[in-house]
């Protein structure tokens, strides 16, 4: 039986919710290759017309949503509102993108004379890869787990889903999927085209059915380690795509500390307490400068910490690890400077806590991802300094810099000598907050994410696809998007791409 | 030191190149990624030209090149001389695609006001990932090896690239790299934009090497699976991009084998002898339908098979492979059909051979890959047969069907059911002879290759590149092809597809 627990108080309750049986989770994977078949013969309209329908369905289920996620996560109705908002936004994005169909990244060449000889008539397009199974996160019930990026960008592209259901969500998870299963079934979605899974084994077997062709992940690294340790078993390798630790540096140019101290204290207070610091985004590491100007960003910065309130974490996991991540961190050397008002009760709170090293004592021990509202000022003596320690830890998804319009040429180098350790780079910004649109990238360089996508935006909906060729194919074999009278979405003809008629 | 042997006679000789440190592989590797830096800062256009300066280079150097290769791979120099314009025109292909800018996969979403709320200004581009290790093949010594598909991509991207010489043609490698190189450098392009290093061992530290992004390989899934072996011990892990084994199924349909028999028997035996049969794109498997116009295509096929003189296999290793397989199929319960004449003397030749089995027979042990001239004729009932036989089998980069016009429908049917099994379908042709274009697709599902991506086609492109997302960056922090002013390639704006207007 499956329990669940409220993290505000700490008590658990039980559900009637069963953990999933092999045969059961092998039942489940089988449905959805069988659904799999089936929704790629419906074609792009009706996926798209069924991510519309999810996201009106998430609309209708909203209040229900909300409070069970408030019960299992302590997060803010605030904050699960607009994440919740944010899902449906989501699906509706996805299903722009299905539309317009640039995604398929179609292509003819037809046949003819070349430099190298007559050749044949070639087209290629991306299709579905099969079915995807996703292990969502516990801070994001609603963004990154049975609701949420890998499920809607998978769904998109047509794979069906079977998602594993949060331990720490499992209402919440059981509620997503009945929502989103009843708006697959009222547009006439294939069984499995949604899937759900309960309890960590079937986790485990479920990335090593033969039926699931992708696994979606996002959580942390140990956990990543353990299910491709399991991947690692099958006889045919799969992708992995992970989302896992980001320590997410950010810097303040000494212009910026001269002109904006306070506000900059403010707005990082601001990204690395909300949530309770519960974002794989958090700035986890802010360079401040010596001298006056940064000695006031970090008092500023450590006053209002000192005078916030404790958060609450998601688990007693996570709870665990703070205390435990905070010790390493001291014993590397880190120095306490500041830390909020404790929380009475058995919930598991956390108060905001601020801790001091400086750039040249900067290394991995002291770079560890907190997951939680911890912030570790690093003070320097020169940018270059800045540029040494980032290289000596772990990469990120993001990493931010705060600066003065006249440090025009300090911030290029900088922003240049960024990139490699970064998947997205935020100016005078928060990197907490990630907006959902065509441009965005939440990923790279390891072990921010796999390398070379993104789990955030519109081409995350790439993830899921394979190129296929078709060689000299009768029209009645291609895809409709690849036969010549069809002239509804961009493609690439003979070298040229071709903007749609209609 | 290294040697080098004419597989034609079997005759070894020691060459002037020796195989490389430790020492010198970290040093070779940290060249590339100091160029990688300045390869960034010298831009598109300068890429599309070094491209255009090593097409005219290879030109340059072709008789050399061509004759060394026929004495250390056996191959003709017909088929050198094909693959050394195919390699030099894919040079230009892809410096035409640098040019011209998709591949960036540009997309600009300005700051406003959305169903979210306000949001940034966020921007996306790929990015080169960095020096790329690329393993070559025997068989293909000019179009997957110190030149050809991954060289290419790899330095379209933007990524140096650090080669292993292939040991059964060391000698050609090294004079590809030195060709490679003075093309480089007569375009200035920074030292370390090539490197080559020699020796398995020297191979195995490369993909270790922390400055390494990325690796391409094309050869057996054995030393396949070393590499990927070594690449595990890396604290991070970085893509391989493995183009392995495939068995190629072909299949002619009853309407097909009762019209052109002679016609497809003819073609199908051109197909899998060229080359001595070492193409990655053979065709292993020929299922032909029971009954007379089957045998008529079968014993076709078998007599021209008998009448055929040997063929000189790449090294002795692949020799020694041929007799161990054919035996390992007969052991599985395959028939001998047809074998062609023994040639005299101590080269590593071989005869065509052609083996028989049964669809409701044919399982894995039977479709054995052989790299060399054989093929399998499976003779099947019914396509329900076809079908349910290859879902036993690895799956492969191609499938093939011969049908006549009058069978759409079963065609149709056919071509769905093989798509989860091949990256590219071809239609009354063969599968050997992969053009170069826009639309090709050489990959799809393992053991074929890395799902996702193709090794041959200008999307080659995009396995050596990340995206990176820039927020409210100030213009002189962004790439020249992400700022409002550039109009010079196909980006999306607000998630508009727009294309240049110079």
């Amino acid at each position: 039986m499956i329990t669940t627990t409220d993290p505000r108080t700490g008590v658990s309750a039980a559900t009637d919710l069963e953990k999933t049986s092999p045969e059961e989770v092998a039942a489940i994977a089988a449905l959805a290759a069988s659904a799999a078949r089936d929704l790629a013969s419906l074609g792009r309209e009706f996926r798209a017309e069924m991510l519309d329908a999810m996201a009106v369905a998430l609309e209708g289920s909203r209040e229900q949503l909300v409070s069970t996620a408030e019960s299992e996560t302590g997060l803010t109705a605030a904050r699960l509102n607009g994440e919740l908002s944010r899902s449906a936004f989501q699906l509706s994005l996805f299903a722009s993108a299905i539309r317009e169909g640039s995604y398929l990244e179609a292509a003819i060449d037809h046949a003819g004379e070349t430099p190298l000889g007559p050749q044949p008539d070639v087209r290629r397009m991306l299709v579905p890869t099969g079915p995807v199974a996703v292990f969502g996160s516990s801070n994001f019930p609603f963004a990154f787990s049975v609701l949420g990026g890998d499920v809607a960008s998978a769904l998109a592209a047509g794979c069906p889903v079977v998602a594993k259901a949060h331990g720490s969500h499992p209402l919440t998870s059981a509620l997503s999927y009945e929502t989103l299963l009843a708006a697959a079934r009222s547009v006439g979605a294939p069984e499995g085209t949604i899937g759900i899974v309960y309890g960590q084994e079937a986790g485990t077997r479920l990335v090593t059915d033969p039926n699931i062709t992708a696994v979606g992940f996002t959580g942390s690294l140990g956990a990543a380690e353990a299910l491709q340790a399991a991947i690692a078993t099958r006889p045919e390798p799969i992708p992995f795509f992970g989302e896992l630790s980001s320590i997410n540096p950010l810097v303040v140019t000494a212009g910026a500390a001269a002109a904006r101290s306070a506000a900059i204290a403010e707005g990082l207070f601001a990204s690395y307490t909300g949530s309770a610091g519960q974002l794989c985004t958090k700035p986890g590491l802010a360079f401040v400068p010596t001298g006056a100007a940064g000695d006031g960003l970090v008092s500023a910065l450590a006053s209002l910490t000192d005078d916030a309130g404790a958060g609450v974490l998601l688990n007693s996991r996570i709870r665990g690890s703070f205390d435990a991540i905070e010790g390493r961190l001291v014993e590397a050397g880190a120095r306490a400077l500041a830390r909020g008002r404790e929380a009475e009760g058995e919930g598991y709170t956390v108060p905001p806590t601020m801790l001091e090293t400086t750039a040249t004592e900067l290394s991995a021990e002291l770079a560890e991802e907190c997951f939680g509202p911890m912030i570790v000022a690093v003070r320097y003596d020169s940018i270059d300094q800045v540029v040494e320690a980032i290289g000596r830890v772990p990469r990120s998804l993001t990493a931010t810099v705060h600066s003065e319009p006249d440090e025009e040429e300090l911030v290029a180098d900088l922003a240049a000598s960024l990139q490699p350790f970064a998947g997205r780079l935020v100016f005078n910004g928060y990197p907490t907050g990630v907006r959902v649109s065509w441009a965005q990238h939440h990923g790279g360089p390891w072990p921010a994410t796999n390398t070379q996508h993104t789990s955030v935006g519109v081409t995350a909906i790439r993830r899921w696809l394979r190129p296929v060729a078709w060689q000299n194919a009768p029209a009645a074999v291609l895809p409709a998007e690849l036969r010549d009278d069809d002239l509804s979405i961009p493609r690439r003809v003979d070298g040229v791409l071709v903007l749609p008629t209609r």
